[in-house]
């Protein structure tokens, strides 16, 4: 019978505890949120609500094609100028997914015969990447430049190396200098995963690379996504021009995926514009990330002291990760719980998103509830 | 010097004559548009867009996170569970594109040591998909059930044959009867992609699966787009209740990505609800099909007889093929034009999409228009 083998696989998770279900909220949910990707509180502001509603009265409800038939509007443009001008890149193109975005970077920069060095840690839209390119994927220790460096000494073809700027999980964030010169020794190319780091990091938000001086390099190429810090939905690839046109010619999740909705480019256009009004919202952000470490440190907790606005708190056990998490909720508090296997190294941990917009009281009012959950 | 080799590729690409541009659309072309995928004229319906407006007002510009963290709203769940009984099937998961749904279903379903079998005209997602099954992908010659059913005899552990259900190119269906017996044969499951066949086909727009009667089969899963004929964007898969909930747990594009933004949800959810309302919107894309190709015959055109709402007309010669669209935009006409290395085939067509919404006199001048720049 044809799919048998899926209850086989269903009865072991559920043996092992690991079961992961769907947990529809509610438009007004009373749950304090520690746990969306939502860094700079924008999701709900007004403007970018307005900015997705007013696009899709004027450009529709869907892009209607590929970007290369009808699905680009001026809408596009406007955003993809934008989003490159603010990160200090030359051009950028907008996919319908961050994780559309790192398959598109990485597998159009790794042709048959290249090279690709890839951080143990990295990102499941990048691994896949690696998996799909036509290149030979050699994976690297977490945060190594040497071993990035070692590694490329053995390409005999176009070689890049690949990494998160802000490693989702930890909240670490990756030795981007070290990384770039390791490529650079080599003549390689970096290609770099900002979606924590884009409206957290850099100059007002503009993101990892920017903070590290690698902004415009010729020889960088980065990823953001349009649903973190920007409050809603897609991706997008900056970079040297050339290496944008050879997107737009040889990227398969952009040739044969529909545009972007209006909408979701709309939104993240408003909030671009916004943060660049307000660039004290990315610092803010970090600034939440801080006391929240802070102050769970302070109170006995083992936190890894956060490089962006992830906030990386461990639990003993993947099963008190788990209760822990679930008696956070039943107190009011939505945290995240990574355990394994979707952890890479078998610590289980909550994760805790600091958001710009969170007040003190709020603060507090986590970092007691966590407390008072701790298993 | 990293990224060098790209000028490489572009200058052949220039030699080629292959060099692809993005071209952005402002919100009042004048184009008569027969190159989108808005089957159901539906993305710039007023329903629509309050759909996409209504839903970021009052769920925000983005979802947030995760699906599984905080990124289902109650209105995913309204989604795929009308989507579900729309298309006779038990439940459905709603993703970021169809690209997403695609490189799911077939991931999930295609473990290692299983055998995936797939049409060599299905999408370039579905390519993928088998790309990064663990599974081993036999392809097949297009449209062959007796090929998949011999290909299925070889297998020692699960199998699935993939298929599209409607080729985009061509605009040719599957022989999905066909397909299923020959699946069920050597209990196979069937994951066909029926992305060109929502909104067209089966009673009232429920889909290819529905009209070969397989809706709802416990051996079937079906993937759709939500940016065709529901006028919106994102992705999503239909199946038995046990197939969901495993890609809830197993699908990489849906753990790892961001849920599908609330505007694009609501714009999808509204358009499923007035097709409903007004079935004949399916009927109507069919017949729009239908008097596109019979017109274009009479004029000698040598075109694909429409299995759905895309009806290809052949062109001479790939040059050709590019100045006959040229010309055709020159003269007010969008139309999509296929060729070399995009077409499994070699040969180069226009690719024409019929619209509900297509009144006769605009028929009338699209096929007046192919003709006077036929070359």
């Amino acid at each position: 019978m044809a799919f048998g083998w899926i209850d086989e696989q269903a009865s072991a998770r559920r043996r092992a505890g690991l079961v992961r279900t769907l947990r529809p909220r509610p438009a007004d949910s009373p749950l304090l949120d520690l746990a969306s990707n939502d860094y700079l509180g924008l999701a709900h502001h007004p403007e970018i609500i307005e900015g997705a509603a007013g696009a899709a009265r004027t450009w529709g409800g869907g892009a209607t094609g590929s970007r290369l038939v009808t699905g680009t509007t001026e809408l596009h443009g406007e955003l993809e100028r934008e989003l490159a001008a603010f990160c200090g890149f030359e051009a950028a193109l907008v996919f319908s997914s961050g994780y559309a975005a790192n398959l598109a970077a990485v597998t159009a920069l790794a042709p048959h015969g290249s090279l690709v060095v890839s951080d143990a840690g990295n990102h499941a839209s990048l691994i896949d990447g690696c998996r799909l390119a036509r290149g030979t994927t050699q994976v690297v220790g977490h945060a190594d430049p040497d071993a990035v460096r070692k590694a490329l000494g053995a390409a005999e073809g176009p070689a890049i190396a690949v990494s998160d700027t802000v490693f989702s999980v930890d909240g670490d964030a990756a030795p981007l200098t070290g990384l770039a010169a390791a490529c650079r020794a080599h003549g390689a190319g970096l290609v770099v995963d900002d979606a924590h780091g884009l409206g957290v990091l850099g100059d007002g938000g503009r993101g990892a690379p920017w903070a590290a001086g690698l902004a415009g390099a010729p020889d960088v190429v980065v990823t953001v996504t349009l649903s973190k810090s920007l409050g809603s939905q897609g991706g997008a690839v900056l970079g040297p021009a050339k290496v944008i046109d050879h997107l737009v010619n040889a990227a398969r999740t952009f040739i044969f995926d529909t545009g972007l909705a209006p909408a979701a480019t709309g939104a993240a256009l408003a909030a671009l514009r916004l943060l660049r009004r307000e660039p004290e919202r990315a610092a803010r952000a970090r600034e939440v990330a801080r006391a929240l470490h802070t102050r769970l440190t302070a109170s006995g907790h083992e936190a890894v002291r956060p490089d962006a606005a992830v906030v990386s708190v461990r639990a003993p056990s993947p099963d008190q990760a788990v209760r822990w998490a679930a008696d956070c909720r039943a107190a009011g508090l939505a945290v995240g719980c990574f355990r394994p296997p979707s952890v890479p190294d078998g610590v289980s941990r909550l994760r805790l998103t600091a958001r710009a917009d969170l007040t003190e009281a709020q603060i507090d009012r986590a970092v007691g509830i966590i407390g008072d959950t701790r298993p």
